[in-house]
């Protein structure tokens, strides 16, 4: 039992009053209060009546934003031969001390075994580390009426509304165009949302070979082996095949104009389908992969790879700002120097994965808001808000409102901070923005109602996040699924039957 | 005074306790009590503490959505000869009756008169008829110093933050290219926002010679002299010219796919620019100026013409579902068919007009949400939200919430309803969309915190509603405006002046 | 051995002067006279020294053009338990009364067998029956090295360089990726064309069972199960798998917008790439297949389908003339009525199957030149002589000039005729164009140096034409494939060796 | 008169045989010889008969192509306040230098003077110096009934069948909407194409003006204030206007890629419009102006500008291959660096212009066929077919075969050179090429049937060349335009009269 003070103090530090800032919804601002307490948002206004004793943090000019929620990380995932630096615990810490308070990451389960069994022991893993909230989207990487069924009880019993197939990864993940429109099919039976990795398997196999027969054995080989087309390809493939099925689609990844062209191009003509661009995409560029030091080149493979037309990230990020692109993750995961160096000698051996966790609130607040392309609301809407309406926990979080959680960050948009591997928080030993001057900086975090980031500081412990269990169904997207499926649905032509002549065979 | 007890019924009239009903705002829809006092939203919640005698509706299995703001609408409009019937009395009980509880109309100067005097006589003949706010935009139908020192004067003084200038009416209304940068430019010294009716009118006066040579005089002539290309170039004219300036620009009644897609591309590009659609243009199409009554086809003439092409109000509404496109109006002008046949013998004198201030609503309800195309909440956004946002008077309209204006419509959507003259409340004698069955209907409309409207009945007087004065520098649309006119300055490249030989001339 | 008289009529047949017409090349058109003589124009001119006892022919007013080479044929093919009703010898009539002098037909080998015994059996089946001259592609419906190994032998040996591969019809001729990526490979190193039959086999199959599970058994349903993005996917897919191979393809009957526009763009972006329109997607259209009767709807089912969309026709007649697609054939495959009542109650039974080589010159002459969107010299380009440049047989074809096979069409483009099946001569008991009145018609036809058709008389005989052997690497498109292949290979980054740690695993 | 061996050397030089060669025509490419006579084509053939003494050239393992057409040249012109160095005489000495025995030249009447009397000086001026054919297009820089009426004259009588009209140089060049109506029904009216110079001039004026007011007067200011948007912006008015009209349009130095977009996606839509780029926008970029030199930027300012997107180039040459883009010349118009410095303080008065005339052949060679974007057939289409056939000279020139005029060029296409002002014939004192290594290198050019280069060694005089007439309708665009004009017209819907109420008044 805590002592008195002790107690005292964590009751204070569990009501938080936010005075004078400038609190940012994706619909608009106000200069505004809020309370917290408990873990939540429990007023927001002005001249609020406050118990005495509450932590009061004075946010004048500066914004109050809702916690930013990463929809992509890879912590300590195991892969090509190795395991990513960051875990649970530094991946999560470094999260808050950017400015997000959530994140979603994978279970990936080996062809053939069970989703249900991989879901079970990533939570523990996880369970144990987490400094923030969390929750999972489910890879299906093969396919069985057993993984159909795991599915379904994923979705009604384990808070998982999002399945990812891959595309690519041939003979290890990918799923063929048949077992691709099973997914879907049974994605859209339990009120799922249907995730692919865009990529075309066969082609960066094959592509692969030609490169290395070329004698590219280097970083740059592994761009030139699956080009954008290879990514909008699949990426047109998916949505066409979602389509048929009346199932909502997440391409995870977008990185490059062509892919996103093709989410945008498939929006116009109301696709239900929403694009994630990714930090790296949007603050950087694949050039570096030809860069002449090796290493240098190396940091930057991941796939579907950055891409080394310069234009690129500006583009996504007009789309963005224009909602033809609608979250952003960062696809985190992240290798040393020292893993990327199995594949020193083939660029098919360099485990894929940068990162992005800490940093993507302070990348697309310089590309984005700071450029003029967007403004401090979509800022929120892409960085939270939207995420929170897709995988169904609007307006738990992605918002500052009575009543909902309490993951909140003081953001200042003057500030600015040179990104560096020096000082990050994350465990890689690089950090592919190095250098990157950033307006836009969290001077406080809030997680689950406790200060958690304040002006440099960490406060955090292993396993005081929560896994957000979230619902089929989402009414976000399923509103308009459900109602095509009602009035969508052809109808035969009435006829009277053929009474002619037919043939003998 | 007031008797007690009609002070009690006024008292009660303005405290209304709206229950059990599904709350929906662009965000999410939630279910929730909403309480109204003195004209405004007092709280949104369950279990609220409410003082007794209040009037109680109950909103059960019904949406409760915030009052729909038509964009654009010419009320009691002098033109071409004659006078819009739709006075602003009768235009906004109509409204009201369609679940419209605020208007934008048009003060529309002549040539070389004051835009203040306008302004002042509109505002006279508004004031005393209207039943719903309303607001005004003013055109600039001519250019000088004067003008530009009067849309000053009208953006600081009298509420006005918004001008269209007029592409086409040649000679008429019409401004040349270097006006319109004149002009553009002033909206953006001002914080204003620039609109446009695009068309190239030198185009239209040609082709409307050409059709009357080749014997076409029929209300086909209309859209044969003005085809969508001629919107389309007008409208990527108009963006051009505002970009060069960095003015926010807004498209009033795109009419056409082609137009549409200027739109779209631009907004892609990172342009500030709206497109607004109108009830017409998505619930009908301009196949009924070919019928061979003349009386109907006369009733569909409006400019720019609704287009031929069947498939153009689905694209249209794809486009609006996807923010392509942002807000909804009517241009309301109605003219009936004695007015209609002053252009018998000549198409170019037929008054263009249609209705749409009551049925909007319902129409993009049917188009929109009941085909699955948009859901709910973007049903709000576009036709409240959004306008309350480009137009500045956001959240105090166009949100359900504490503190905004109770200007309330409870919605059934699953009631349907036939739209015809014959019921109609719009003065004018037919309905371009007469006997079309839409789903969605409002049930009770409640404007400035009273029940205007319920279940058929109209409880209105001339001079209810109140002229909402509109502040320049919208943030939902000048952030961006200013941080790029900040950032996206260009600079000199410094060099060592030139030294050489110059040629003597 | 013929009498005297006979070899002089002989002789005098294999002589022949066209006098006084207006010779159409794709590049331009002169008055001019031509001489043929042994089956090859001799010479072009005017006032050309001619031997005496000449047939000669007045061609004052008309036009003369290369004979019609219609790129795509399956005359009598065994397909979905019935035969082609037009043989090879029927077929070639009506095609030379239509102005055609020259098909394309297909080798389709079962899956497992040998594409070269087909190939002879069809050359044995053919050669006794043709009245025109003919050639073969060759269908890849599976794969293997023997297969391989074959297509090497067929481009070297027997004068086939344009080989088919299928992405529909799962189960029995389609491909998956890798074999559509090996079997492009090989195209690309022997020299040839790789064809697709584009359109996603997988969604087809799973489209079908779920129309017929909605009770829609009818023709429409036909359409309904493999809508136009099905074909746009599998035609930006095999277009980005060509080009990972840096192989030329060719899509095969183009039949949607949006495939249309996938191949344009594609163009655009310079993929050597070429679509190919037929005689009944450019003429008619898929609203047919909802016609209430049975019969009629069932004579337009083929695959990929007729659109519903009634803009098509005319837009993919505006990319063919635009040379966004390059050349027509007709899918001829005609199934009597009595043949597709095989599916009267399932429309998957339905022999997929039109007709058109006879009407093709006329229907494309009617919507393509009397509409004013392409001239006569882009008529010739499409209707001949850019098949002759693809399929590498220009200019012994497709052109005329001295030295060219005297295939050779007086075609009066003022005069019209009206499609029936009445009147035509195929043995199919319909026509899809009925009752198509057509400006445009051939009034001699010249094959082989010889008059096989004039006003309304045909004078052919079985076998009387021969099979055109086909050279590999044809120049109008190898040209560039191998400079690129050249000039466009990508190159290693010169990096010195990493030495820095490595992770042990 | 000559003396007897001079008649003979005479007579030889022009009786050329060209043994060896492979003739390249758009069509296709053969090997063959050519035997020229009297200044035209008077067989090609193998084994000619072949009176003796002609003159032989051996062409083995060359190319024999059609001399370049260079559709847009203005030598000597007085513009700015100064006079391009290039006149008739060294510019198209250069030309032929080149591989370029044609150029099309402007005659730029001032506004308000006669059409006819400076076409009548430019005449003068041109003949007694060109040493190859040229023609003359004519500016209609300003609009009256006496411009309309000596239009007609030019094109009945004076040999011009193209007529330019400026949407830029506002107050100098520019007409209004209403006049370029004007003067594009007039070149409908006597067969001519409409040519327009396609920026908008009002934006221009503007943005010059705002750059200087950012101190920004350097090179880099000329594209700042006419940015790619204000040329596509004019593109796509121009080809509406055209198209309200039905008249041919021809877009003169299209310089960015969107305003190519704008072409190529009008010629989709079945638009009679042609673009043409120009040697400097296919060859090189506008980032030179903002290099740090600032005679080094001068020198590449010209307007429409080149564009500092670097992709632009190699983006045109795909359009251009592909036939989205039809036809190239140069723009050439040459200031010496001492005029270019007459802006040296002011970029507005740089004389705008580059070079080019020499140089078009070498570059389009270099990046459109070397890099395998187009081959050999189409480089002919485009650098002299397609300009013979859009203005009427076809086949007179721009092919090489029977009766063809004597333009030709010997092309060696493994050749490299190294494009240098110090090596170049222009009279110009750099060259925007400068170090440029080409492939594909003139190595004898006969105008005229003579031999004017061979081997680096020119043999021309002043007024060697003649000017070519041109006769209005021009089949290649007229066919189409006159079948359009006859069933194209829209009808009137015949109707009952209205016979209803009408109101007064």
């Amino acid at each position: 039992m805590p002592s008195a003070s002790k107690r005292e103090r964590m009751l204070n530090q569990s009501r938080i009053l936010i005075k004078g800032g400038k609190i940012v919804n994706e619909d608009c601002s106000i200069i505004s209060d809020v309370y917290i307490e408990d873990g939540r948002i429990k007023e927001v206004g002005l001249n609020l009546q406050i118990p005495a004793g509450v932590t009061v943090i004075d946010a004048t000019d500066k914004l109050v934003i809702p916690g930013g929620i990463d929809t992509h990380t890879h912590m300590e995932l195991a892969f090509m031969g190795t395991k990513a630096v960051d875990d649970f615990h530094i991946g999560t810490k470094a999260a808050l001390a950017g400015g997000t308070t959530m994140i979603l990451d994978f279970v990936i389960p080996q062809r053939g075994t069970s989703l249900l069994e991989a879901y079970d022991r990533w939570r523990v893993t996880a369970d144990a580390k987490v400094c923030c909230d969390y929750s999972l989207h489910v890879a299906v990487t093969w396919w069985s009426d057993k993984v159909k069924k795991e599915m379904e009880t994923l979705a009604k019993e384990k808070g998982v509304n999002s399945f990812k197939m891959f595309m690519a990864y041939k003979d290890v993940f990918m799923l063929q165009d048949h077992e691709l429109y099973a997914a879907f099919s049974q994605c859209k039976e339990i009120g799922a949302i249907a995730q692919v990795h865009a990529e075309n398997g066969d082609l960066i196999a094959e592509g692969a070979k030609k490169m290395l027969s070329l004698g590219i054995t280097g970083p740059e080989g592994h761009e030139l082996c699956r080009p954008e087309e290879v990514e909008a390809e699949a990426t047109q493939r998916a949505i066409t095949i979602a389509h048929a099925v009346n199932c909502p689609l997440y391409v995870v990844h977008v990185m490059s104009k062509s892919a996103a062209k093709v989410v945008s191009n498939a929006r116009r003509n109301g696709r239900v389908v929403f694009g994630e661009p990714i930090a790296a995409g949007l603050g950087t560029d694949g050039t570096h992969c030809w860069h002449k030091d090796w290493a240098h080149a190396a940091k930057f493979v991941m796939g579907p790879p950055l891409r080394p037309d310069p234009s690129t990230p500006g583009y996504l990020m007009d789309l963005l700002a224009n909602d033809d692109l609608s979250v952003t993750g960062t696809d985190n995961c992240t290798f040393s120097v020292c893993q990327k160096a199995l594949g020193k000698d083939d660029f098919t051996k360099i485990p894929n994965g940068v990162n992005g966790v800490e940093d993507r609130m302070s990348v697309i607040w310089e590309k984005g808001v700071h450029s003029g392309k967007m403004d401090e609301n979509r800022f929120v809407a892409v960085t939270s808000s939207n995420a929170a309406k897709i995988f169904n926990f609007y307006p738990q979080k992605g918002k500052i409102a009575k009543g909902c959680d309490a993951d909140v960050v003081i953001w200042d948009p003057e500030a600015t901070r040179k990104i560096s591997a020096a000082t990050h928080h994350q465990a890689v030993d690089y950090n592919i923005f190095e250098g990157m001057e950033c307006h836009g900086v969290p001077v406080v975090t809030i997680s689950r109602g406790k200060v958690v980031y304040e002006r440099g500081q960490l406060k955090t412990q292993p396993g005081q996040g929560r896994f957000v269990p979230r619902q089929p169904y989402a009414e976000f997207i399923y509103k308009r699924v459900n109602q095509r499926e009602q009035v969508g649905q052809p109808s035969p032509v009435i006829r009277k039957p053929y009474d002619g002549e037919i043939i003998a065979i």
